[in-house]
């Protein structure tokens, strides 16, 4: 698996991606038909899919469940040559189980949570960790992508792990997805490993246009699963090089639409958006341990994003 | 499900019971063999199992794994009337699975660490995950303990979550494990839950003899993969009433035996005793992303247990 070759540019991931709403029947089961459903318009707004990540409750599923949802892409002609899931788990079976069943669904990257329940293994049972998921993967196509949520996680993803993976596995490396929310290590990581073909996505589209300016290839960020169109609209401004204070005023609108969703849990929030825009109440339903919004919080929420006048078009 | 009845006390677990470390092999899959016989040597030494738990790197293992693992238990021959495995999971079906699997196989109790990669739920997320689990499973069998380990999981178990689920679950909510390493609230949980049949189990022995005191149950303890017949020496004096001044004396041997483990990371630590006294390197391998101890650390390790006169009789 060792290669002193770096990965063609033309193969790396850049732009916007979107940590992939799960729908749910009733039953909590995973609903197919909706996931396909909504996957096929986030493609078609622009936008890459990061299903299984933290705001498509990943983590509430099995890893049985993840594939057969990612059979179901695979199987409705939903495109995953910008497709990132989840794959991660405390789980090292686990994580090369799904991370491999990625792999060989045609998925581009995986976005590989550090085994979280374990707080204290530092960057040696780090290290391990994802030396030991690459060299099971076994496959030449693999491109791992790491992820750092040290306030859900509570694992860090340090600048010595990077080091040390790429050092030795500088093809599979591809990256990570930066939720730190801490400006002075993003801007820490872009410029570090920038330059050796390792690109640091922002975990939020609030920091898009300043990780654009430092070099950085794009965001994951949960609100492009409701509101794809604008953020794309600000990445595809910036890469044809339009104006300064026309690119700031994009920025400040993307964080307006934002704090409308902030005022509520996030995924319960975008939820019941998406309820409200497709006139489909199942929507609605998260997995325990996240919580549905009430129906007076759901009023509040439509109606703050009709004051907005925030709209989620070709629905 | 609901039920007003209180559970019969002669079918709730009390004593001492291991997290029982997991053996695997050189290429890293849970060791059957090893498994059962250290299995049998724990429970011949009066130590319940409660496999699969933070020591026994159970979120390490896909459920397939720990359900093989209990299968070739029940294969063996192994009681599991004292029995009380992790079946705990972020993912409710994974929960469900492996809890419906533990009941199946004749465990007394499932230890149920909460969703823990989701940190802001609240009470109410709480309650309906655990509700949901006991409902699924939908077997009168069922006995839930409640994980309470805020420094690992960063989810607590707080009065409100037992309360609520005790009004509606009274003789499936049968305790917790309580490893927060606060006796405040340790003494508080115990006052209020303990006259209602809900029985807290102190996470470590160095507070075995307090937990006894304040009407405990016993102890769930790591440290009882290496140390069981000491530890449960102490909960057979304080049943039989021995006089204060002995328990507080074997009390005290019991927090320097473990003393001589916390030097070092504990469940490498405690493998490297194993392999030791078991003449068996074998056993000194864990799953990333624990590591094990390095050459020079083991020889400390065992010349520190040869200086503290520390034997593992019956191996």
């Amino acid at each position: 698996m060792q290669s002193a070759l770096q990965r063609p540019s033309g193969t790396r991931l850049r732009g916007v991606f979107s940590p992939v709403m799960t729908p749910f029947t009733a039953d909590l089961a995973p609903d197919v038909a909706r996931f396909i459903d909504h996957c096929t318009w986030l493609t078609g707004q622009g936008v890459g899919l990061a299903m299984f990540g933290t705001n498509s409750e990943g983590n509430s599923m099995s890893v049985a469940e993840k594939r057969r949802l990612l059979d179901a892409l695979g199987g409705a002609g939903v495109p995953l040559h910008r497709a990132m899931p989840g794959t991660g788990s405390c789980s090292l079976t686990d994580a090369v189980e799904l991370t491999r069943a990625s792999v060989e669904a045609g998925c581009a990257g995986a976005l590989v949570l550090p085994p979280f329940y374990y707080k204290s293994t530092g960057t040696e049972g780090l290290f391990r960790f994802y030396a030991e998921l690459i060299e099971r993967v076994g496959d030449a196509r693999l491109r791992v992508y790491l992820y750092h949520i040290p306030s859900v996680s509570g694992v860090a993803i340090t600048p010595e792990l990077v080091e040390r993976l790429l050092a030795v596995y500088p093809e599979q490396l591809a990256g990570m997805k930066d939720t730190g929310g801490d400006w002075a290590y993003s801007q820490a990581m872009l410029q570090r490993f920038g330059p050796r073909d390792f690109d640091v996505f922002a975990g939020t589209e609030t920091v898009l246009l300043q990780t654009l300016r430092a070099g950085g290839p794009g965001c994951i960020t949960a609100t492009a699963n409701v509101n794809p169109s604008q953020i794309v609209a600000l990445y595809d401004a910036f890469s044809r090089g339009e104006p300064e204070a026309q690119l700031e005023r994009a920025q400040a609108a993307l964080n307006d639409s934002r704090a409308v969703f902030a005022r509520w849990p996030l995924v319960a929030a975008m939820k019941t958006a998406v309820a409200h825009f497709r006139h489909d109440l199942q929507w609605r339903v998260v997995r325990p341990p996240l919580t549905a919004l009430g129906q007076v919080e759901a009023e509040s929420l439509v109606h703050a994003l009709q004051q907005a006048g925030f709209s989620m078009p070709g629905l």
